[in-house]
């Protein structure tokens, strides 16, 4: 086996470069945050190699995801984010070059989203590579998942699908020939690398009755937010706004549209908002909320009611 | 295999008890803390199967202490927890038992220490169990790693070593039958289940001038302390407080007394204290910060120096 970094040598070259002042250097147990004038927002996400991505994936990328589906729960809650802490178990064959290229892509997305590494543990293990983040923001109007009112409209942040069908790429690439090339490698990167909708934050806090990111599945992410909200919604299928890439690959395979507003890591913002919001560009209604607690009630062009297998993913 | 909780289920079963309100009852993308007068201390560990416990080792000793090595690490920097969050990879045969036994000592943990569940993830994964748990506490006084100074004393606050005594016992299973019961059982338990030192922070508040816990084994953790303050250290191995049943077992194999010393997982606190300290019982003083850049010095009762062959526990 070639030279690997320590632990020390690793935290030092890799990982401080990324850290902020109120990480001390990541040389001491913990961080120290000075008190902020606005309530703090904290979220948690882990991914673990062969469920949230492939091992082989690029590193730089793995890192981004990992962090950006933290920076998605804050955008969701109009939370503008702080900082961040991770956690990495590594593999037993982890090299230098994939810890290098994970910290590169980290410190990229930490500059660019200008969130810096609070702390950190590192560890090893005899199973796959799993990283778990814990993103701190603050926010001036929290936006709860728990807000919808009956009347208010249903909204998304832009197109579903792309990310899943990504994945179902990934795990049929005989298929990869008859899409164009175009539309392949969208639907690939949006799968490897989500989108945290952070520009959204004062839409949403100015407008949203109730919001969260969609992760799991547009279909099952908002039954999770009218259950909660006690009340149901109604959703035309139609108006789900969909990429050109999705549409190319579910007119190959029709069955796919099933999938496509089920599946998840779409990380594109779900909200409500009432009669009297009118969305901007790049924000498409899809539905209203209604009285009940049913589950959202999903009907096609002419008004007939659609019903899907599986509503969203489980990992259980 | 037998039926299992989905994840809503373990969530609003299990995990939803052990939530404080900031966590929204589990069922939002991230918690909502208000604003604290006092800085904000954060620190992350993970723990993994194989590595920091054993996997067939007590579901809810595993929870305790996958969030009292979190806790220990506030305790060293004077903070009051106020909450965690918390993210588990579970293999692929887990099972309710085990999950169930698993939130129970989290729950008795949380509720002992007054530190409610703020949020989390559930994830799968095809290695063993990987948990992570970040906590969040708050400060009057932050108590630095770095801050020891020429002519501090050196101090710790209980016995050293038990728990890698402990583990040695685990690994070497014969061993077992040569020890007295309680010897056997003090130096297994320890290992299991650190004890952390929240009732200290006052006095580290108080009088500390650079603190830290022991995770890493003392030797290894106080070169880091003198390290980063910029010092160096003499300590009298004698001084050092040993436990009896750490002693028994030392006795019957004299090697092990370096693994006492460089071994991990104690969770006691190692600081440093101005001359005008005067420790009050539970307290002892092994040595004394001085000037340089070398590791610390370690001297027998004679006052000869002492060389171990590897410091502290490292992962890689």
């Amino acid at each position: 086996m070639t030279k690997r970094y320590s632990e020390d040598e690793l935290i030092s070259k890799l990982f401080s470069p990324i850290a902020g002042p109120e990480a001390l250097g990541l040389a001491d147990d913990a961080a120290l945050m000075a008190v902020r004038d606005k309530p703090l927002v904290l979220t948690t996400d882990m991914l673990v190699a062969g469920v949230h991505f492939f091992a082989q994936d690029p590193p730089e990328l793995i890192a981004k995801k990992a962090l950006r589906v933290n920076l998605s729960d804050l955008a969701a809650k109009g939370a503008v984010p702080q900082g961040f802490l991770l956690s990495i178990a590594l593999p037993m064959d982890w090299s230098n070059d994939w810890l290098e290229s994970f910290a590169r892509g980290l410190g990229e997305d930490a500059q660019d989203f200008a969130v810096p590494l609070l702390g950190g543990d590192t560890s090893s293990t005899s199973g796959p590579v799993a990283i778990s983040i814990t993103a701190i923001g603050t926010v001036e109007t929290f936006v709860a998942r728990r807000g919808a009112r009956v009347g208010d409209g249903v909204y998304v942040s832009g197109p579903i699908g792309e990310a899943a069908l990504g994945l179902w790429l990934r795990e049929n690439p005989e298929r990869l020939e008859t899409l164009p090339l175009e539309a392949r490698d969208s639907l690939l990167a949006r799968y490897l690398l989500p989108r945290p909708r952070l520009d959204l934050i004062p839409l949403l806090t100015g407008a949203a009755n109730a919001a969260m990111d969609i992760s799991d599945g547009l279909v099952g992410d908002l039954a999770k937010l009218t259950r909660v909200s006690g009340v149901s919604a109604e959703v035309t299928i139609s108006d789900i706004p969909l990429s050109l890439a999705a549409l190319q690959l579910i007119a190959l395979k029709p069955k796919l549209f099933e999938l496509a507003l089920t599946g998840g890591d779409d990380y594109e913002i779900l909200f409500t908002a009432g009669a009297d919001f009118s969305p901007p560009k790049g924000i498409w209604r899809i539905g209203s909320v209604t009285a009940g607690s049913n589950p959202p009630e999903l009907r096609d062009g002419e008004g007939k009611s659609v019903f899907f297998k599986k509503n969203s993913y489980r990992h259980f």
